[in-house]
């Protein structure tokens, strides 16, 4: 009915998809697959066939599928009738979302931040901290890094530096100058101070920044680590320079590269730190800008939108926080399973050498750095077959990214990993590799 | 601990939202209740207290809080651990919504589009639109209308007539002419006819547009409302000088204003459609982007977002397409209301002449001119003491409007009609009134 | 060696050009001769062939060619080593132009401006005034109108209405919005009053302006003539709002429509006038923004340029005023010559009535409109064979424009309007007319 | 009568000044005398008093004041009552002056462009430049580099570095990308090879460019001079990425740096080259933008102006090609006493060791680094008092910046020198130096 892509797979389970569903849609290409339920680790297909899904909804499903705990609070908060959509009005369900931020995560960080509820995207977390930055300081310039990713809609989109989504926008990107990030020209160059450098000539032909925003791992820009050195570098520039300095934590953050925020105890305290992703818990649309009382200068409305209250987000958010937050135990747990992850991604690239030039990423964010979106696409795909769900990262997609559940048990990440390794012997000979 | 608002409040329910919540909220400022239930149209606080909601999360709650139709598929979809949060991976519950949204509303109306599924925010499904016009016609600008809104993002918020929201941005806003909408200048200026002018003349100096963006009835920008002619005049416009023609059926979508689209028996073809809000029927967040196939020439992944796969919300939206929409019956319904709804408010305005200007609006999505905020405030506040969410819309916030679930029953509609009035008696003598 | 274009007339006097010569050169495309000398009203070839020029360099030549009293000023300023490019350090001439601008031009008319010599074109004039309107305000927003033109600057591009010049920019225009000159939608629509209410719509969606820009005769426009009544309005408009009220004179100033100023006597203040075309009086590069001392609040070099100081422009200016400027008899002819050129004008139209539809215009300022710009461009064609160099303006080239020296003696403007008639004349039977 | 400038001189030869010219003017505040005659490297005040220029119009007077031969020919000229001001039309003198840059500059280099006359100032050659890459491309962005100048309409303004300049803009600068010049980080860090790792990088965030802009040495910028295996490497990365490669030689051209063109003998072919300032080689105003010829895609008209056809300036451009570039003489008179005044700084830099930290430059275009602005500006002014104008630049105005005629005798060279020397002397002890 519509076009050449529908006829292929008309009378299959992908017909609606091929016939009703616009072709931006991406995931679903490298899965073919409908996937119908999800639990812990696992994917289940129409035909009840089980997937390790090692992209968690891109680091959105940091305790797996439907955990049980934050499922059945849901579940209880629904037959209640507890309100589902409040706008920015008062909610029992956002309070005890609240409360429980501040007690089990802020609190015991030593941490003040102000929670603003934006709409229940990161790129909508992102719009408003650049937007508050900018109201500040009267400025309008913003230093984003190289291979950072921060959202497609306009505001956000500047930010990002794909090319692919930068020339999607339609627009000149405006406002955001571009820095190198950590490592960015090699490990001799200390990009942070090149930054200073240029932020302090008054002829640097850089526009005072209203802030700095940068990610300490960058998720879809390859795995990229920053070390605390340089971001507390970066902090101090910021400082200097009159502008804020805010870190995207939207997929490091919620315990995937370290504590619950990917940047405890690397000596820095950001103006605005934004979220999603894994925010909820349980895959719910959530996002929050955190942003320093002294910096909510906020008038009342100045940025709105109407999934702002997703009260369903918040109880299984709160549920999240008692379920793993409230000691330390989740953490250390996942900093073992990240060290798991580590080790066993070395093995695998020491077995593989012709094709794996190197590991990268921290705590439970990791990857393989395969040289080409060619040979990751490939692993991907003979990956899938053999039922492994996973994806690729980097401004190339020659990162192949585990992105498991923090709570996957070790012997579930093992026979992903299993898997990946198995993967990379398949395509063997099928695709030109990196060895002479 | 933080700023001068906490210490007023700080043993009450509110405490929490004052210490921790960013200064930004506003709705939940004319409304000093917790909010922990819904059902229908009515809200209950943390007493127990009920309120009748004449607000419907601006429009996202068109049938009512909880609908058990919808909560019970959703109830069950959880608890068989429904995948929650698919990217944009094949899910049974996309295709089950898209066979659904195919038959039950494409189809009887003669429509084709394709689904883009954007970020679920409506804000997101415009800067979906927007970029899709620019990337197909190489140009940069849109014309928007006065008064018109389509969130916040800085794309969308380029577009958006609120000068408040427009100078939070902190850019200057990009890529959009203003035209004036249906009415504006009078009913003796025809406003598409001097757009044609504007645009046909080589010197006119607006950039030949990429798209014509327009709301049918204007809900944030006061209730205006569009006729059918005027409409299918922009749509000519657009097709004469090589523009898309977008409607934003966000807020007057889903029944608000008609039909399932607002727009149904005018006479036009957009290229492009909107929709959030409603669309899911319980208040989840959602968006959609609707393509004419023919126009649906995204790349794979041009557009992307973390919480497209919003499943929880395709169940919903299934359900109440199969609750509500696979006859006539519920438009026809809702028609009737509407038409009560459009006497009631007449009545009350020719009780209040002092007070009350006009009508304004369309179908369920309707309100009264009092002429200036203050009044509106005053009216709110009074409504809202006697149990009656309600809030205000316009450039002066001096619509009162009334977003009723349209699923509301008769004496619950008269009933929140009668606080309304009652409340328009409460503030006589308090305010400085219209009448000389 | 080249392109295509020099073949053709490789043996010829326009060889030089056609081989060295960018493509974006185009008054000489109309004109197939090489100007030698120039004197009063007359244009000579390398052949000696004399032409009447009724386009005097755009309003550049408003004394005609090398009137002798400038020219003799100049000799013996160049012949006695006068500095001729100062930058804009303090220079003789520079203090004399000055002192002369003062005593003739501005105190007799009760006028305070400050005058800052920006780089010698127009446009630079009103990069300057935008600039500094912006300063002030700290607003970005500028109104200008339809059919307006400013320059080609990037800054002034986006104030052009113009769009084939817009396009050419390669970067969507910034910072201007656009609202409809006088009777732009016909005598019976009050675009003051429409451009009124938009600007106090707080949802009207035009940011605040820093300035209103505007030429009370659109020169390039198509000789659209503005009413006191609409300017004041325009100022009052501009008050109101907060906004820098500018005129443009640069073609209608220097006596081309009227005194000294095109605004002269219509109760209007700008806040900013910019200059130059005819200010030098010898067609010599200059330029100025006219700043009310008030609003003089630069920093020093906060606009700058090299050739700020050209001072055989400022000596040539100075003899100018002198000559002209002293006493009221010049204006007093210049208008009676004005006067005399309309009659002829709609003598011409009565005569030739398939031809033109109407005159357009004021003061020395004024034109025919043939209907398009084919029609034009025979007539323009058609006059140069017989003797007579006149060019075209307005959105279609639809006006045919003249433009002559406003000294230029009654016999040689009455020679040069018999001959636009005969070229009238010659192209009936070639060109579609617009009688039915 | 204005304002609190005013009273202080009201009774002095500068009060016209203080009355009637904006604060915006800036180079007369450092030279308190007002200038009337120029014979070559002499200025003459209204006193009679007798000044070395070390400043030549910001290298606008490369052949000094009022050069007899250039003189000449302009009063012949304009006594035979030559054509001034032609727009763009063909005269004799642009004729003369096209075949006369062929024979002599173009043609002995081996060199093809077109000359596009823009507007008389060096930033709207600069503007026509970037508007034609953009033309070209397609692309908006345009890489321009720390330091640079480019001049201060809003699209050049945009590539020019100075954070004052670009502050004044009053809007945000658009579409260009800053890239650190040769040596900005030190000798051990390749600029050329971070910029194309950054445009090579489909993530690195740079929108693919229009154009490189670069000068090769920057004048305004401190005397920064880049050495020709990194324009090789910058006109490389610019052919790898589909930019046109521009050199902007508005200040460095017309033999202050070299040959002609500053870039002869360096191995780069750009396909635009900029230039302005000494062009008409009597600092009248003009400018010209060269365009190799199969770039030259303009429409005709497509970038206007008032002033394109400057006929005096063509008169001297031609009689300064014809005195000094019919053979190499003059060059390699330039080539020596460059080389004689780089001796001589080196002598200066030995002599002042506390004062001086270094000599910059290249060529005819030379200065030197005395570390801050406050102690160039006393320089400056001590200089001034012994009767030498020479000025500052770079991003602190730290450099004192000799920019003799080229035509300077060597004893007038040696005496301004010795000048700059003794005023380094006058301020020891008046200022805080830079040794311990």
């Amino acid at each position: 009915m519509y076009d050449a892509e529908a006829p292929a797979r008309a009378d299959t389970a992908f017909a609606p998809f091929d016939r009703l569903e616009s072709r931006v849609r991406s995931y679903c290409r490298s899965f073919p697959a409908v996937f119908v339920r999800g639990s812990g680790a696992w994917l289940y297909d129409a035909d009840g066939k089980a997937y390790l899904d090692f992209l968690s909804g891109c680091a959105s499903l940091n305790y797996g599928h439907n955990h049980p705990a934050l499922k059945q609070r849901l579940v209880e908060y629904i037959a209640d009738d507890g309100v589902a959509h409040s706008l920015d009005m008062h909610s029992r369900a956002k309070a005890e979302f609240l409360e429980a931020f501040e007690a089990a995560i802020l609190r015991p960080r030593g941490m003040f931040y102000r929670a603003q509820f934006t709409g229940p995207t990161g790129a909508n977390a992102v719009e408003a901290a650049l937007k508050l930055a900018r109201k500040i300081t009267g400025r309008t310039n913003v230093i984003a890094f190289t291979n950072g990713f921060h959202g497609v809609t306009l505001g956000a989109l500047a930010a990002t530096g794909s090319g692919g989504h930068r020339a999607s926008g339609g627009l000149p990107a405006q406002g955001v100058s571009r820095a190198a990030y950590d490592g960015y020209y090699g490990p001799d160059v200390d990009t942070a101070a090149q930054l200073d450098k240029l932020l302090s000539d008054p002829s640097g032909g850089i526009d005072p920044p209203a802030a700095i925003l940068v990610e300490t791992v960058q998720g879809e820009g390859g795995l990229n680590v920053a070390s605390a050195e340089w971001l507390r570098a970066i902090e101090a520039i910021a400082r200097k320079h009159g502008a804020l300095f805010i870190i995207d934590d939207i997929q490091a953050g919620c315990g995937r590269a370290g504590g619950f925020f990917s940047f405890e105890d690397m000596g820095v305290t950001p103006d605005i730190v934004t979220m999603a992703k894994s925010l909820s818990g349980l895959g719910l649309p959530m996002a929050l800008t955190l942003i320093r009382p002294e910096r909510d200068v906020w008038h009342p409305g100045q940025h709105n939108g109407t999934f702002r209250g997703n009260c369903h987000a918040f109880v299984t958010a709160k549920a999240a926080i008692d379920t793993f937050w409230r000691d330390d135990a989740f953490a250390e747990r996942t900093a073992a399973k990240g060290e798991r992850l580590r080790a066993r991604l070395e093995e695998i690239a020491g077995k593989h050498p012709d094709v794996v030039r190197g590991t990268k990423g921290r705590g439970m964010m990791r990857g393989i750095d395969v040289g080409s979106g060619e040979v990751s696409g490939r692993i991907v795909k003979a990956a899938f077959e053999r039922g492994l769900v996973i994806e690729t990262s980097g401004p190339r997609d020659e990162i192949v990214k585990v992105l498991a559940p923090l709570t996957i048990a070790d012997e579930d990440l093992d026979r992903g990993l299993d898997i990946l390794s198995a993967a990379i012997a398949d395509i063997r000979g099928r695709v030109q590799l990196n060895a002479a």
